[in-house]
Protein backbone atom coordinates (compact mmCIF):
# COMPACT_ATOMS: atom_id res chain seq x y z
CA UNK A 1 0.00 0.00 0.00
CA UNK A 2 1.69 3.41 -0.97
CA UNK A 3 0.64 6.44 0.96
CA UNK A 4 0.37 8.98 -2.42
CA UNK A 5 -1.73 11.50 -2.06
CA UNK A 6 -2.66 11.94 1.49
CA UNK A 7 -2.77 15.37 2.37
CA UNK A 8 -0.23 16.84 4.81
CA UNK A 9 -2.66 17.79 7.41
CA UNK A 10 -3.81 13.91 7.57
CA UNK A 11 0.31 12.70 8.04
CA UNK A 12 0.69 15.58 10.50
CA UNK A 13 -2.28 13.55 12.62
CA UNK A 14 -0.73 10.11 12.75
CA UNK A 15 2.07 10.24 15.23
CA UNK A 16 -0.87 11.54 18.08
CA UNK A 17 -3.39 8.89 16.73
CA UNK A 18 -0.36 6.71 17.37
CA UNK A 19 0.06 7.70 20.68
CA UNK A 20 -3.70 7.29 21.99
CA UNK A 21 -3.61 3.84 19.82
CA UNK A 22 -0.13 2.86 21.97
CA UNK A 23 -1.95 3.99 25.42
CA UNK A 24 -5.41 1.92 24.56
CA UNK A 25 -2.81 -0.95 23.98
CA UNK A 26 -0.77 -0.70 27.03
CA UNK A 27 -4.12 -0.53 29.18
CA UNK A 28 -5.61 -3.78 27.46
CA UNK A 29 -7.84 -2.33 25.15
CA UNK A 30 -8.75 -4.48 22.58
CA UNK A 31 -11.11 -2.68 19.77
CA UNK A 32 -12.61 1.07 19.98
CA UNK A 33 -15.20 2.47 18.37
CA UNK A 34 -14.86 6.05 16.08
CA UNK A 35 -16.77 7.65 18.88
CA UNK A 36 -14.78 6.77 21.85
CA UNK A 37 -11.72 7.05 20.31
CA UNK A 38 -13.06 10.75 18.99
CA UNK A 39 -13.83 11.67 22.63
CA UNK A 40 -10.27 10.66 23.72
CA UNK A 41 -8.50 12.47 21.45
CA UNK A 42 -10.82 15.78 21.08
CA UNK A 43 -10.99 15.22 17.72
CA UNK A 44 -15.12 14.22 15.79
CA UNK A 45 -15.51 11.53 14.79
CA UNK A 46 -15.90 11.63 11.44
CA UNK A 47 -12.57 13.22 10.95
CA UNK A 48 -11.36 9.91 12.31
CA UNK A 49 -13.30 7.98 10.06
CA UNK A 50 -11.75 10.27 6.87
CA UNK A 51 -8.62 10.17 7.93
CA UNK A 52 -8.30 6.23 8.49
CA UNK A 53 -10.30 5.71 5.29
CA UNK A 54 -7.44 7.56 3.06
CA UNK A 55 -5.69 4.07 4.53
CA UNK A 56 -7.58 1.46 3.83
CA UNK A 57 -10.05 2.27 6.48
CA UNK A 58 -9.80 -0.52 8.65
CA UNK A 59 -12.78 -0.77 10.57
CA UNK A 60 -15.53 -2.57 10.40
CA UNK A 61 -18.98 -1.22 10.45
CA UNK A 62 -20.24 -2.40 14.10
CA UNK A 63 -17.16 -3.68 15.71
CA UNK A 64 -15.43 -0.46 15.12
CA UNK A 65 -11.88 -0.71 15.02
CA UNK A 66 -9.22 -3.46 16.47
CA UNK A 67 -6.27 -1.56 18.46
CA UNK A 68 -3.22 -3.31 18.03
CA UNK A 69 -4.00 -3.79 13.97
CA UNK A 70 -4.83 -0.02 13.66
CA UNK A 71 -1.66 1.00 15.88
CA UNK A 72 0.23 -1.63 13.89
CA UNK A 73 -0.59 -0.49 10.39
CA UNK A 74 -0.21 3.41 11.54
CA UNK A 75 2.94 2.00 12.78
CA UNK A 76 4.08 1.08 9.68
CA UNK A 77 3.08 4.24 7.76
CA UNK A 78 4.73 6.32 9.96
CA UNK A 79 7.97 3.85 9.24
CA UNK A 80 8.10 2.36 12.79
CA UNK A 81 8.58 -1.03 12.12
CA UNK A 82 12.04 0.03 10.23
CA UNK A 83 15.15 0.58 12.55
CA UNK A 84 16.23 4.13 11.98
CA UNK A 85 20.19 4.86 13.40
CA UNK A 86 20.77 8.11 14.47
CA UNK A 87 23.71 10.45 15.64
CA UNK A 88 23.53 13.28 18.14
CA UNK A 89 25.61 16.30 17.03
CA UNK A 90 25.95 18.15 20.72
CA UNK A 91 26.43 16.54 23.81
CA UNK A 92 25.36 19.99 26.03
CA UNK A 93 22.11 19.56 28.41
CA UNK A 94 19.41 19.28 25.29
CA UNK A 95 22.12 16.38 23.22
CA UNK A 96 22.11 14.53 26.42
CA UNK A 97 18.64 15.00 26.91
CA UNK A 98 17.76 13.24 23.89
CA UNK A 99 20.13 10.65 24.02
CA UNK A 100 18.26 9.65 27.84
CA UNK A 101 14.67 9.30 25.92
CA UNK A 102 14.28 5.39 26.03
CA UNK A 103 11.11 6.37 24.62
CA UNK A 104 12.73 6.60 21.43
CA UNK A 105 14.70 3.40 21.28
CA UNK A 106 11.29 1.96 21.65
CA UNK A 107 10.10 2.66 18.68
CA UNK A 108 12.68 1.76 16.28
CA UNK A 109 15.27 5.10 16.86
CA UNK A 110 18.42 3.64 18.23
CA UNK A 111 21.36 6.42 19.16
CA UNK A 112 24.47 4.69 18.20
CA UNK A 113 27.12 7.64 18.46
CA UNK A 114 27.14 11.45 20.24
CA UNK A 115 29.65 13.70 18.94
CA UNK A 116 31.07 17.13 20.47
CA UNK A 117 33.96 19.25 20.30
CA UNK A 118 34.23 20.35 23.82
CA UNK A 119 37.62 17.90 25.00
CA UNK A 120 35.62 17.92 29.19
CA UNK A 121 32.91 15.78 27.16
CA UNK A 122 35.04 13.48 25.60
CA UNK A 123 34.77 10.22 26.76
CA UNK A 124 31.84 10.90 28.65
CA UNK A 125 29.12 7.84 28.85
CA UNK A 126 25.37 8.34 28.47
CA UNK A 127 23.27 5.27 28.19
CA UNK A 128 26.79 3.23 27.46
CA UNK A 129 27.18 5.16 24.14
CA UNK A 130 30.66 7.68 24.58
CA UNK A 131 30.99 10.95 23.44
CA UNK A 132 33.06 11.07 20.31
CA UNK A 133 35.15 13.81 19.45
CA UNK A 134 33.63 16.38 15.91
CA UNK A 135 37.04 15.71 13.93
CA UNK A 136 35.82 11.81 14.08
CA UNK A 137 32.36 12.59 12.78
CA UNK A 138 33.44 12.71 8.62
CA UNK A 139 34.53 9.17 9.33
CA UNK A 140 31.88 7.37 10.81
CA UNK A 141 29.44 9.10 8.48
CA UNK A 142 30.69 7.32 5.67
CA UNK A 143 31.40 4.02 7.28
CA UNK A 144 28.23 3.66 9.53
CA UNK A 145 24.54 3.64 8.06
CA UNK A 146 23.37 6.52 10.05
CA UNK A 147 19.93 7.60 8.83
CA UNK A 148 19.37 10.87 11.66
CA UNK A 149 21.29 13.20 12.26
CA UNK A 150 20.29 15.37 15.04
CA UNK A 151 21.49 18.55 15.69
CA UNK A 152 21.70 20.37 19.55
CA UNK A 153 24.45 22.61 18.70
CA UNK A 154 24.44 26.57 18.84
CA UNK A 155 23.12 28.13 15.66
CA UNK A 156 26.45 30.19 14.37
CA UNK A 157 27.35 26.74 14.10
CA UNK A 158 24.51 24.33 12.76
CA UNK A 159 24.08 25.04 8.98
CA UNK A 160 27.47 24.44 8.43
CA UNK A 161 27.69 21.06 9.98
CA UNK A 162 24.55 20.39 8.31
CA UNK A 163 26.17 20.84 4.86
CA UNK A 164 28.97 18.74 6.15
CA UNK A 165 26.44 16.03 7.12
CA UNK A 166 24.71 15.77 3.70
CA UNK A 167 27.97 16.66 1.64
CA UNK A 168 29.14 12.79 3.69
CA UNK A 169 25.30 11.34 2.61
CA UNK A 170 22.94 11.59 5.93
CA UNK A 171 19.20 12.50 3.96
CA UNK A 172 17.57 13.35 7.29
CA UNK A 173 17.87 15.92 9.95
CA UNK A 174 16.69 16.71 13.43
CA UNK A 175 17.48 20.56 13.98
CA UNK A 176 16.80 22.14 17.27
CA UNK A 177 18.91 24.57 16.68
CA UNK A 178 16.86 28.33 15.96
CA UNK A 179 18.01 28.66 12.54
CA UNK A 180 16.90 27.39 9.08
CA UNK A 181 19.60 25.17 7.55
CA UNK A 182 18.47 25.88 4.03
CA UNK A 183 19.56 22.21 2.44
CA UNK A 184 18.77 20.77 -0.47
CA UNK A 185 14.98 19.86 -1.12
CA UNK A 186 15.42 15.98 -1.05
CA UNK A 187 17.11 16.13 2.44
CA UNK A 188 14.43 15.93 5.23
CA UNK A 189 14.48 18.38 8.08
CA UNK A 190 12.17 18.22 10.82
CA UNK A 191 13.06 21.43 13.03
CA UNK A 192 11.88 21.90 16.78
CA UNK A 193 12.04 25.43 17.22
CA UNK A 194 11.69 25.55 20.73
CA UNK A 195 11.47 29.49 21.52
CA UNK A 196 9.33 30.17 18.84
CA UNK A 197 6.83 27.50 20.81
CA UNK A 198 7.87 29.51 23.79
CA UNK A 199 6.44 33.13 21.74
CA UNK A 200 3.41 30.77 21.28
CA UNK A 201 2.58 30.57 24.49
CA UNK A 202 3.21 34.05 25.32
CA UNK A 203 1.07 35.03 22.00
CA UNK A 204 -1.69 33.67 23.87
CA UNK A 205 -0.85 34.75 27.40
CA UNK A 206 -0.68 38.49 26.37
CA UNK A 207 -4.01 38.02 24.73
CA UNK A 208 -5.78 36.50 27.67
CA UNK A 209 -4.03 39.26 29.58
CA UNK A 210 -5.55 42.06 27.40
CA UNK A 211 -8.56 40.35 27.40
CA UNK A 212 -8.49 40.78 31.45
CA UNK A 213 -7.55 44.51 30.90
CA UNK A 214 -10.42 45.38 28.58
CA UNK A 215 -12.77 43.91 31.00
CA UNK A 216 -11.43 45.94 34.16
CA UNK A 217 -11.95 49.23 31.77
CA UNK A 218 -14.50 48.28 30.53
CA UNK A 219 -14.37 48.04 26.54
CA UNK B 1 -3.81 47.88 18.33
CA UNK B 2 -5.91 44.21 18.89
CA UNK B 3 -5.86 41.70 17.22
CA UNK B 4 -8.75 40.04 17.59
CA UNK B 5 -9.77 38.31 14.32
CA UNK B 6 -6.40 37.48 13.02
CA UNK B 7 -6.03 34.19 11.73
CA UNK B 8 -4.09 31.20 13.55
CA UNK B 9 -2.30 30.53 11.01
CA UNK B 10 -0.86 34.04 10.64
CA UNK B 11 -0.27 34.65 14.78
CA UNK B 12 1.70 31.16 13.91
CA UNK B 13 4.06 32.57 11.37
CA UNK B 14 4.92 35.35 13.53
CA UNK B 15 7.60 33.71 15.79
CA UNK B 16 9.66 33.13 12.41
CA UNK B 17 9.50 36.86 11.08
CA UNK B 18 10.48 37.28 14.20
CA UNK B 19 13.32 35.22 14.44
CA UNK B 20 14.40 36.33 10.68
CA UNK B 21 14.08 40.18 11.65
CA UNK B 22 15.92 39.59 14.84
CA UNK B 23 19.37 38.33 12.53
CA UNK B 24 18.86 40.75 10.18
CA UNK B 25 18.63 43.87 13.15
CA UNK B 26 22.15 41.25 14.15
CA UNK B 27 23.36 42.22 11.33
CA UNK B 28 22.71 45.95 11.10
CA UNK B 29 20.26 45.61 8.10
CA UNK B 30 17.81 48.86 8.67
CA UNK B 31 15.31 47.98 5.79
CA UNK B 32 13.83 45.24 4.08
CA UNK B 33 11.43 45.03 1.17
CA UNK B 34 8.88 42.37 1.05
CA UNK B 35 11.07 40.74 -2.03
CA UNK B 36 13.92 40.65 0.00
CA UNK B 37 12.51 38.76 2.84
CA UNK B 38 10.71 36.52 0.95
CA UNK B 39 13.75 35.07 -0.51
CA UNK B 40 15.64 35.35 2.71
CA UNK B 41 11.84 33.31 4.67
CA UNK B 42 11.07 31.37 0.93
CA UNK B 43 7.91 32.30 1.33
CA UNK B 44 5.71 34.56 -1.00
CA UNK B 45 6.23 38.55 -0.71
CA UNK B 46 2.62 38.42 -1.23
CA UNK B 47 2.52 36.30 1.58
CA UNK B 48 4.35 38.37 3.71
CA UNK B 49 2.28 41.64 2.58
CA UNK B 50 -0.81 39.97 3.87
CA UNK B 51 0.10 38.58 6.73
CA UNK B 52 1.85 42.47 7.77
CA UNK B 53 -1.51 44.05 6.59
CA UNK B 54 -3.32 42.27 9.32
CA UNK B 55 -1.17 44.45 11.70
CA UNK B 56 -1.61 47.90 10.26
CA UNK B 57 1.18 46.98 7.11
CA UNK B 58 3.75 49.03 8.67
CA UNK B 59 5.63 48.73 5.29
CA UNK B 60 5.85 51.92 2.99
CA UNK B 61 5.18 51.88 -0.85
CA UNK B 62 9.08 52.12 -2.25
CA UNK B 63 10.23 52.14 1.24
CA UNK B 64 9.55 48.55 2.38
CA UNK B 65 10.10 48.05 6.00
CA UNK B 66 11.71 49.28 8.97
CA UNK B 67 13.58 46.08 10.52
CA UNK B 68 14.35 47.43 13.89
CA UNK B 69 10.22 48.92 13.76
CA UNK B 70 8.94 45.79 12.45
CA UNK B 71 10.78 43.54 15.05
CA UNK B 72 9.76 45.66 17.95
CA UNK B 73 6.01 45.68 16.54
CA UNK B 74 5.63 41.76 16.06
CA UNK B 75 7.66 41.46 19.19
CA UNK B 76 4.88 43.29 21.10
CA UNK B 77 2.01 41.32 19.55
CA UNK B 78 3.68 38.43 20.82
CA UNK B 79 4.10 39.67 23.86
CA UNK B 80 7.62 39.83 24.36
CA UNK B 81 7.65 43.30 25.66
CA UNK B 82 5.93 42.02 28.82
CA UNK B 83 8.29 39.79 31.27
CA UNK B 84 7.08 35.88 32.28
CA UNK B 85 8.19 34.26 35.22
CA UNK B 86 8.64 30.43 34.24
CA UNK B 87 9.12 27.54 36.74
CA UNK B 88 10.28 23.86 35.87
CA UNK B 89 8.77 21.20 37.04
CA UNK B 90 11.34 18.70 37.16
CA UNK B 91 15.08 18.68 36.92
CA UNK B 92 16.18 16.14 34.51
CA UNK B 93 18.16 16.37 31.57
CA UNK B 94 15.81 18.20 29.32
CA UNK B 95 14.43 20.67 32.39
CA UNK B 96 18.61 21.84 32.98
CA UNK B 97 18.83 21.92 29.46
CA UNK B 98 15.19 24.37 28.94
CA UNK B 99 16.97 26.09 32.32
CA UNK B 100 20.67 26.57 30.89
CA UNK B 101 18.84 28.14 27.53
CA UNK B 102 20.18 31.80 28.34
CA UNK B 103 18.17 32.48 24.65
CA UNK B 104 14.61 32.49 26.61
CA UNK B 105 15.99 35.09 28.93
CA UNK B 106 16.94 37.27 26.04
CA UNK B 107 13.28 37.38 25.31
CA UNK B 108 11.95 38.20 28.52
CA UNK B 109 10.91 34.87 29.90
CA UNK B 110 13.10 34.95 33.26
CA UNK B 111 13.15 31.15 34.52
CA UNK B 112 12.72 32.11 38.68
CA UNK B 113 12.36 28.52 40.18
CA UNK B 114 13.18 24.41 39.21
CA UNK B 115 11.60 22.01 41.19
CA UNK B 116 12.09 17.94 41.77
CA UNK B 117 11.29 15.02 43.42
CA UNK B 118 14.62 13.34 43.29
CA UNK B 119 16.38 14.31 46.98
CA UNK B 120 19.72 14.31 45.00
CA UNK B 121 18.86 17.04 42.76
CA UNK B 122 17.92 19.27 45.50
CA UNK B 123 19.92 22.11 46.14
CA UNK B 124 21.55 21.70 42.58
CA UNK B 125 22.22 24.81 41.27
CA UNK B 126 21.18 25.60 37.54
CA UNK B 127 22.71 28.98 36.18
CA UNK B 128 22.24 30.36 40.10
CA UNK B 129 18.85 28.74 40.06
CA UNK B 130 18.75 26.31 43.31
CA UNK B 131 16.61 23.17 42.55
CA UNK B 132 13.92 22.78 45.30
CA UNK B 133 11.91 20.11 46.60
CA UNK B 134 7.93 19.79 44.66
CA UNK B 135 6.40 20.10 48.55
CA UNK B 136 7.10 23.63 48.00
CA UNK B 137 5.61 23.91 44.97
CA UNK B 138 2.27 24.62 46.34
CA UNK B 139 3.48 28.00 48.49
CA UNK B 140 5.61 28.73 45.99
CA UNK B 141 2.65 29.33 43.12
CA UNK B 142 0.09 30.76 45.52
CA UNK B 143 2.88 33.33 46.69
CA UNK B 144 4.92 34.44 43.61
CA UNK B 145 3.57 35.09 40.59
CA UNK B 146 4.61 32.71 37.89
CA UNK B 147 3.17 32.73 34.36
CA UNK B 148 4.24 29.81 32.47
CA UNK B 149 4.82 26.59 34.18
CA UNK B 150 7.12 24.11 32.10
CA UNK B 151 6.44 20.41 32.49
CA UNK B 152 9.69 18.25 31.86
CA UNK B 153 8.19 15.21 33.95
CA UNK B 154 6.72 11.72 33.20
CA UNK B 155 3.71 11.48 31.25
CA UNK B 156 2.35 9.48 34.55
CA UNK B 157 2.96 12.80 36.32
CA UNK B 158 2.10 15.15 34.18
CA UNK B 159 -1.70 15.27 34.02
CA UNK B 160 -1.93 15.86 37.89
CA UNK B 161 0.92 17.53 38.30
CA UNK B 162 -0.56 20.56 35.77
CA UNK B 163 -4.00 19.84 37.67
CA UNK B 164 -2.58 20.91 40.51
CA UNK B 165 -0.86 23.88 39.24
CA UNK B 166 -3.99 25.47 37.19
CA UNK B 167 -6.02 24.92 40.72
CA UNK B 168 -3.49 27.01 42.55
CA UNK B 169 -3.66 29.68 39.71
CA UNK B 170 -1.53 28.88 36.74
CA UNK B 171 -3.10 30.07 32.98
CA UNK B 172 -0.05 28.56 31.32
CA UNK B 173 1.86 25.62 30.76
CA UNK B 174 4.61 24.58 28.70
CA UNK B 175 4.26 20.94 28.43
CA UNK B 176 7.03 18.13 27.37
CA UNK B 177 5.13 15.39 28.57
CA UNK B 178 4.14 13.47 25.36
CA UNK B 179 0.68 12.92 27.09
CA UNK B 180 -2.70 15.41 26.52
CA UNK B 181 -3.23 17.56 29.81
CA UNK B 182 -7.08 17.62 29.38
CA UNK B 183 -7.31 21.15 31.11
CA UNK B 184 -9.68 23.68 30.94
CA UNK B 185 -10.09 25.75 28.08
CA UNK B 186 -8.93 28.77 29.40
CA UNK B 187 -5.50 27.25 30.05
CA UNK B 188 -2.76 28.04 27.49
CA UNK B 189 -1.18 24.71 27.01
CA UNK B 190 1.42 24.65 24.28
CA UNK B 191 2.93 21.24 23.80
CA UNK B 192 6.01 19.78 22.85
CA UNK B 193 5.63 16.51 21.81
CA UNK B 194 9.40 15.26 20.50
CA UNK B 195 8.84 11.93 20.02
CA UNK B 196 5.62 12.84 17.12
CA UNK B 197 8.58 15.04 16.07
CA UNK B 198 11.07 11.93 15.19
CA UNK B 199 8.04 10.18 14.12
CA UNK B 200 7.20 13.12 11.19
CA UNK B 201 11.28 12.26 9.95
CA UNK B 202 10.70 9.01 10.28
CA UNK B 203 7.67 9.13 8.31
CA UNK B 204 9.63 11.06 5.41
CA UNK B 205 12.59 8.85 5.54
CA UNK B 206 9.98 5.67 5.02
CA UNK B 207 8.56 7.62 2.09
CA UNK B 208 12.24 8.56 0.97
CA UNK B 209 13.48 4.96 0.84
CA UNK B 210 10.28 3.39 -0.46
CA UNK B 211 10.77 5.61 -3.77
CA UNK B 212 13.90 4.61 -3.81
CA UNK B 213 13.13 0.76 -3.84
CA UNK B 214 10.34 1.81 -6.56
CA UNK B 215 12.62 3.05 -8.61
CA UNK B 216 15.29 0.32 -8.20
CA UNK B 217 12.26 -2.70 -9.05
CA UNK B 218 11.11 -0.16 -11.71
CA UNK B 219 7.22 0.23 -10.33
Amino acid sequence: MTDKGISLAVIKRLPRYYRYLGELLENDVVRISSKELSEKMQVTASQIRQDLNNFGGFGQQGYGYNVEYLYTEIGKILGLDRKYNIIIIGAGNLGQALANYTDFERRGFKIKAIFDINPRLIGLSIRGIEVRMMDELEEYVKKEEVHIAVLTIPKTKAPKVAQDLVSWGIKAIWNFAPVDLNLPKEIKVENVHLAESLMRLSYDLKTMQENEENQETGL
